[in-house]
């Protein structure tokens, strides 16, 4: 059944729907609260279930912050020509991956750092929360 | 002249490159902190010189959020083929604009909202901090 927001007339994509286009991409930006301020970066990741898996480099800002407290998650996709689009937010707190079996399946996932051989920590954050939306036309967006 | 992170291989771009890619995109990423959490929302946007300018819808707690204190905004493009990619992330304060000479250059501005005919607020952040980077080659980073 498909949810109308009816303040805005977007379309509310449920949980399921989420963790499945989290599946088919991988390249989110990461949402974290440093001193009170929000920092963001685009982040490879892959899915383990629905564990949202990418690396950081051990000791900089950024992996202490992505460490100490709750996170943001965002992808999204637009088409400027058909104006049409969607977006998924996670809501959680990452955890460094250190047990072995969950290691070994990090290892295992599809995840290809493009760059920064020194990203040596694994970091995992459950989709607690899983929220989405999609507007499919301007026009169902007025009534 | 191009500036190579030395840590992570990344190229690290200018502040005047960070703004011409701002001007080349029209859907960004907002982050903000409520209570201590992270918020990530995708925003579409235009440049008023380096000030993003964007709408909100009044009322919400999005929109509380967006005018309550520090912000940040990315950016980002990614080749999965050539695995190339860069991302701008700005950092600033949002502000409400009411002033009548800045409303009427912000409604002159090609920013076409695809959706939520409720969106009455106009919002500016000015760029104060605009970082980027642009990964050439996952070959480059190693070094």
């Amino acid at each position: 059944m498909r949810l109308i927001d009816p303040r805005t007339g977007i379309e509310v994509l449920d949980r399921d729907e989420c963790l499945q286009l989290l599946r088919s991409q991988f390249v989110g930006r990461l949402a974290v609260v440093e001193d009170g301020t929000p920092m963001i970066l685009p982040v490879n990741y892959a899915m383990d279930d629905d564990t949202i898996v990418f690396r950081t480099a051990e000791g900089t800002k950024f992996d202490a912050a992505v460490r100490g407290g709750p996170v943001a998650f965002e992808i999204d996709h637009t088409d400027p020509v058909y104006q049409i689009g969607w977006s998924v937010v996670v809501t959680g707190h990452a955890r460094l991956i250190t047990e072995e079996d969950d290691l070994e399946r990090a290892r295992a996932l599809p995840l290809r750092p493009w760059s920064d051989h020194a990203k040596s920590n694994w970091v995992g954050i459950h989709a607690e929360g899983a929220t989405g939306r999609r507007i499919v036309s301007i026009h169902h967006a007025e009534g």
